[in-house]
């Protein structure tokens, strides 16, 4: 793979190609919710993942239990993503049975509530009634991690927030995957890399921003935008992000914050990567990553740190 | 330092007005290598830090000495930056005073000889030389460590690609700061960044390498542009790299690439910080980079790891 003789790699020029054929013909709320299911189920489960409808605090949810699941009590409960107002557990699948596979305990792919007809704070309700559903099930919360992307990487890290300032106990690790912290969309990538893009626009991330906190909510408000919270005391926390993502500044900044804030923090940032690049199987990075980030959730429950400073 | 709420810090306001006051009026060599080292020193050395002029395997280099440093025997060979054909052991005094005072030890900044009156490889030959005179003084190679910015960067990454090539015992880790591994600028952020960038265009960029390996030289050999390397086998490596700048793709591509190879890597990329932001202390960023690779050089010193796969 070498990205740096030419300005693309053959798995992101099928990537793009991939994106340009299949862009939503339709905009509305639910076709693009539609397209994006779609769009991620053409990748197969697998087989060996087994699937159950579960209902965690009330919330729906999938678990995924691959065959390299154990029977430690470790588990694996994961924030789609999808800008608070798309995706769902079923679209959710494919990616999560691979990340299910690496982590090697059961997955739950929760169903939390989306925005607009649910806005802020309804889906960090949901999750936060789910992580507390998996303690009543009697998993200790130092085998419990927390994966997200994009906007589900937002809610994992307030979820975190909300449980440290509730003084309940905080998982094992988060795994974050481009994680969506910041509503403003001031950073030089958001304003610039918009041409080298597919995936997010800055005037789309703010829309969908909107529709999350509404249009009188607070754009600073640090648990619908992590990037102005107080991070201290967070779990162990890993971030990957791409280069050619808007989204690439203001996730940097975010683990830098957290590392000012004491918390260990394991970043990653892969050249020429796009937007949840782990979404798309035609990029050899997207399986590496996930291999890493679920091996290394998996490491944080087998050997838990001290919480951070 | 809210980096998403304003495009610009007030630091890095005050760095790039600091630049654009101080731009050369000649573009001559001289003019730009007299240029630099003024401009480096700018700030004071401090004195708390010793400095005496050596000769390391024949080459020139000065030793600095910070109170902190203790008797243990580490050493830090600095490489500086400057495109192999610019910057000098006296103009990165100060620099390198703040890097001996973190890593606490004594550090020997190289004044290896440069291109074009010197090309490829002759500044290599110069880093061997003074590595092996290392040596020769009894310093174990787990106690020596190598740091180097840009330009020394690749120097440094040569330095144990040779090494290892020879079966010589290699150094206990490796400190880049915005290592300079590509010679080609086919990169996004090459393509794209120049007008963010302060410091590195890509016709400069081009220019450099091509005093340095000369008119007929090979853009892709590996020892010049270590992206092309066989990277398995090399010590720890610790690359810090800003947002802001154009050689930040092949930066983090090079880190990937050494993580592909086995090798360990700490990898931290710092939010709209420039190249080499380590060199201007307006930067908050700047000593807190500083700070964390010193004491991670020392840490490697001290606790020494296995060698890389």
């Amino acid at each position: 793979m070498d990205t740096t003789g030419s300005l693309e790699s053959a798995a992101l020029t099928k990537v793009l190609a991939f994106l340009d054929a299949h862009r939503p013909t339709e905009r509305s709320l639910a076709a693009l919710r539609r397209y994006m299911d779609e769009m991620l189920t053409m990748e197969p489960v697998g087989q060996d993942v087994q699937l159950e409808a579960v209902t965690l605090g009330g919330v729906p949810a999938e678990k995924l239990v691959a065959p390299s699941a154990g029977d430690d009590g470790a588990a694996l409960l994961y924030l789609h993503g999808g800008g608070y107002s798309l995706g769902s557990a079923a679209g959710y699948r494919p990616l999560g049975a691979r990340l299910a596979r690496s982590f090697g305990g059961p997955l739950y792919m929760l169903d939390y509530r989306l925005a607009p007809e649910h806005r802020y704070p309804a889906g960090l309700d949901d999750a936060l009634a789910a992580y507390r559903a998996l303690l009543a099930l009697g998993i200790s919360a130092r085998k419990i991690t927390v994966g997200g992307d994009s906007a589900g990487g937002g809610l994992a890290v307030a979820l975190c927030l909300r449980l440290r300032d509730e003084g309940a106990p905080l998982p094992a690790a988060l795994g974050l995957l481009s994680p969506w912290v910041d509503l403003e969309g001031n950073t030089r990538s958001m304003l610039t890399f918009g041409p080298s893009d597919p995936i997010v626009t800055r005037d789309g991330m703010l829309g969908l921003a909107e529709m999350y906190i509404g249009p009188a909510g607070d754009r600073k408000d640090p648990l619908a935008a992590p990037i102005h919270a107080d991070l201290r005391g967070l779990p162990p926390m890993i971030v990957h992000v791409g280069t050619r993502e808007t989204q690439l500044d203001q996730a940097v900044a975010f683990a830098q914050r957290a590392r000012e804030a004491g918390v260990t923090v394991d970043e990653r940032v892969w050249p020429e990567m796009v937007h949840v690049f782990q979404m798309f199987p035609a990029f050899p990075e997207a399986q590496a990553s996930i291999d890493e980030i679920g091996a290394r959730l998996r490491s944080a429950v087998d050997n838990p740190r001290p919480p951070s400073e």
